[in-house]
């Protein structure tokens, strides 16, 4: 999947900053990519880059709008289909993450034959996968894992791939969701793959490589959630990884949409590499990211000095501190 | 979904009983719905009940033509369409659990619209689900569980259901599977949910019931399985089960269509309650159930009690020695 380039961010009249992160992730790791923003009215997210209209995004280039907000359910509210057929009519293209496909809105599918724009659901996969095959390629895999959904698996992925290829290691960040996917123009969403086919799609999206080639695949979900724990299992089985990276945020009271109580770091761990091991049996655990954007920089370092200690690993915030002591842990114990 | 019956089992070609193994189920345990089986030359497969023509099996008043077959992929290859259009002409509905819907192949869409036969695909949900809550819902819960896929997780819960309901509780099978479908009439293929989706369509399956209401939830593939444990896992959280049953296949020497060695029942049990503790903290596995198939009758009775005494848990093979065990540590667990 290519997706053309800049963007225009649309992001509806979603309730909170939360539903826009997928637009949030693009600009932050992408602004280059990002023209503006359109909002409709009553929008309470902001990605702090300028406000257009349509016609002013189509006259600076805009080749796609990007449906970069996720409401409940993934579905796609009538009163943002007259600002997708408006882009169309501009002559961009459009791409979004919902669960419903561009072109099953009448509307939207007439629009885009007319003027020749390509529809991208990336929620959707169109390819065939065989099932996963569990047998160990080439390569070095490192897989970003969570407490929770939400607290920052993609971002540390991410920095990893950037803060790896600084010290002169050849990585690949792999997308498994959509703000992945725009941010990397390729990859997949994994929780939209046919539910027998999820470990099998992780394989496909982390081919064998060089022997000292990092993957650095974004996880999905938790094992310790209720909804999606399927998916990470069989993402984790897929992608095989020698190392993982366990990613927490600190404030959160339950887990994201539900009543469960958070797990533990240490609990997270041994999850992981009790089930990860069927795949890789030397799997371990490289060190802790902590997002602390809602803490003060003293109860920050406060917590990731506590952390560090009490688990014996490397701990950051990739986004305060940088994941530089993560990338020391890779070189310490799988080479150059 | 309802699908008509009586049925006509159709076989294809396949190279041996176990790709048949849809058809077989059926026939063990509806035999009052299976008229007969079609074959094309060269099957290896026989359910042993009568060989007839399309033409025979419409005028017997065969409802329904089962494609009772899988093949590697689930493709539906070109020779079998012409069976299936005849079928549709002779005025008979078809199902089938293949990946490829039936719609897709002109013919047969042709064909179904011409005669006005409905096309059962299902391996396909057309249902939208909500994702999972993992919110405990009255009812008990029963989940079988597998060293692999293809041990007897299916017959054993259809073991159980007949075993419950003989022993006077109020109990119901519940589907996950396309052979499950066919045998009880209702129920999803749960490896053909989209992955978010899994845990969500596991709690559609069993929903609040009667405090002493039994769902025997028939459990897929293996949490040790690489192909297949994310499909395991999600359905066990949205099912959160009360008690497991472990079901195992001695014979077998690496799990099912992978090079990958089997668990022993020991760390499948270990497992199952590491992950399954999420959604349901007091799950408790109540037995093992062993298909002794390829077994005498000595080395048969040999298994059963030294894994008895090995787990200290009751151990039957459902079909060779029936489940009264089981369903007398049921009551003895649960009370009635």
């Amino acid at each position: 999947m290519e997706i053309a380039k800049p963007y225009l961010l649309f992001l509806g009249d979603v309730a909170d900053q939360l539903a826009a992160k997928t637009a949030l992730g693009i600009v932050d790791w992408r602004p280059e990519w990002c023209i503006g923003q359109h909002r409709l009215p009553g929008c309470k997210a902001d990605c702090r880059i300028p406000d257009l209209t349509i016609a002013e995004a189509a006259a600076k280039g805009v080749k796609t709008m990007i449906v970069g907000v996720v409401n409940a359910g993934g579905v796609l509210p009538d009163h943002w289909v007259s600002a997708i057929v408006d882009a169309l009519n501009a002559g961009m293209s459009v791409a979004t993450g919902l669960h419903k496909r561009l072109g099953s809105i009448p509307a939207i599918a007439e629009a885009a034959a007319k003027n020749g724009g390509q529809l991208h659901d990336v929620r959707f996969s169109d390819m065939n996968f065989a099932t996963g095959k569990g047998k160990k390629r080439a390569g070095l895999r490192l897989l970003t894992v969570g407490t929770d959904c939400s607290v920052g698996k993609k971002y540390t992925a991410l920095a990893m791939e950037k803060g790896l290829r600084e010290a002169g290691f050849n990585a690949d960040f792999r997308a498994t969701g959509q703000t992945g996917v725009f941010i990397s123009g390729r990859g997949l969403a994994i929780d939209a793959v046919i539910a027998d086919f999820i470990a099998g799609a992780a394989e496909w999206l982390t081919p064998e490589n060089d022997p000292k080639h990092w993957d650095v695949v974004e996880g999905q979900g938790s094992l310790f959630h209720p909804s999606f724990a399927g998916v990470t299992l069989g993402l984790m089985h897929g992608a095989q990884p020698d190392a993982f990276i366990v990613c927490h945020e600190p404030t959160r009271t339950k887990m994201r949409g539900v009543e469960h109580a958070l797990p533990t770091i240490g609990q997270v761990i041994d999850l992981t590499i009790a089930n990860g091991k069927l795949t890789n049996p030397n799997i371990q655990c490289i060190g802790i990211a902590i997002n602390t954007e809602h803490l003060d920089e003293a109860a920050a370092h406060a917590i990731l000095t506590a952390t560090a200690t009490e688990y014996g690993l490397a701990c950051v915030d990739p986004i305060r501190t940088g994941v530089k002591p993560l990338v020391a842990e890779i070189e310490k114990r799988f080479g150059r």
